[in-house]
């Protein structure tokens, strides 16, 4: 069977999770604290950070070129668009989550709340953390911006964006740090992603230490 | 004709007109001092960064979703091998270069000599250039080990793998940063590659305040 080697809030993990599900791969998870750099893990990534999914007989780490390989090898349900120009615009948005949000917010929120603590580095940095929670705003009405000119963040199917952004933001939503008031129109987005079968055992996590607020797993929240 | 807003040590911006001239799309280049979030940059490009393209009616940005339609939209020569193996190992290649690379080396070395001064954001930061420097090498032994089995870094054939890697190494070189000596195979590699017409724009770069050394547009280097 498929192996992946993820930590449980890391939102590159969360995407190819989200992914293998949907497509229907089953994939047994191995947690792996890979910032203490076990020889083991090192030797199968030489890149030192997960996720690392084992398939087809052959060890892969980074997740973008890793959802394209799947997009490739296992190509029902398509989760890129037809049409270059359509690619190009899932992609794109996936890149803006995976790059840009990732920086501006997953890092400074996730990272100094639960990542610092979890790796022993100490304590949280409040101006990181302003800076990530008045960041995340622009970033949601940008989302508005998106899903009142479509259905799904990249067009009228989801895609590899819709599944790039809810990683990020259910990893978000795991410490309270979304507001999901701020526009009805990403919650609803939210509330239709989260409800598919696919992300159930995302919504399963435990971090020892960190309790999910109740609202994490409800489907009505 | 197709627009590049780009800056020249930019290596995301090397990497795009690399495979832009090597799909012998003719490209109209256009310096952008993206840091200075001018208005009509940033209507063009909400994410305020460079490259951004001008392609096809469209105004895109994140190279890797650009490299991915340009692809699609221009097969010929085609960048990316055939096989979802093989083509999984050029991007992940490519992902290397621009991720681990560009964070632990590049980041520290091209923009603490060049980019704090181009930007006026003070003086280059000692620690991280040592770690810049100490860390190169480690990719260099990693590059001389992917190329004792390989003729390109990820295969037989020249990939955007290559393309990657040699965007973050040649702007590297502009500053000198780079030891050809460490590895033949390495250097015999980017002999290979820096002699392609695609790049001859590339060592015509000149950056004001920063002349690059005699050998960076040297094929006998």
């Amino acid at each position: 069977m498929a192996k992946l080697y993820h930590f449980p809030l890391s939102p590159f993990c969360r995407k190819l999770r989200l992914v293998l599900a949907e497509k229907r791969i089953e994939v047994e998870l191995s947690e792996e604290r890979y910032w203490e750099q076990d020889p083991d893990f090192m030797r199968r990534n030489p890149a030192g950070k997960v996720p690392v999914l084992k398939l087809d007989g052959m060890t892969m780490s980074e997740s973008t070129a890793i959802v394209e390989y799947l997009e490739e090898a296992y190509p029902e349900p398509a989760l890129l668009p037809r049409g270059a120009p359509a690619r190009f615009e899932a992609r794109r948005i996936a890149a803006w989550f995976d790059d840009k949000f990732h920086h501006e917010v997953t890092s400074k929120l996730l990272y100094e709340r639960v990542h610092k603590k979890v790796m022993g580095q100490g304590y949280p940095d409040s101006k990181n953390i302003k800076a990530g929670a008045q960041r995340i705003k622009y970033h949601l009405d940008y989302m508005a911006w998106l899903l009142d000119q479509r259905r799904w963040l990249a067009g009228d199917q989801m895609s590899i964006a819709d599944f790039a952004a809810a990683a990020h933001l259910s990893a978000l939503d795991y410490i309270s740090d979304v507001d999901w008031n701020r526009h009805e129109v990403v919650k609803d987005w939210y509330a239709k992603i989260k409800s598919r079968p696919a992300f159930r055992s995302i919504l399963a996590d435990q971090v020892p230490g960190f309790p999910p607020p109740p609202h994490y797993a409800d489907l009505d929240f």
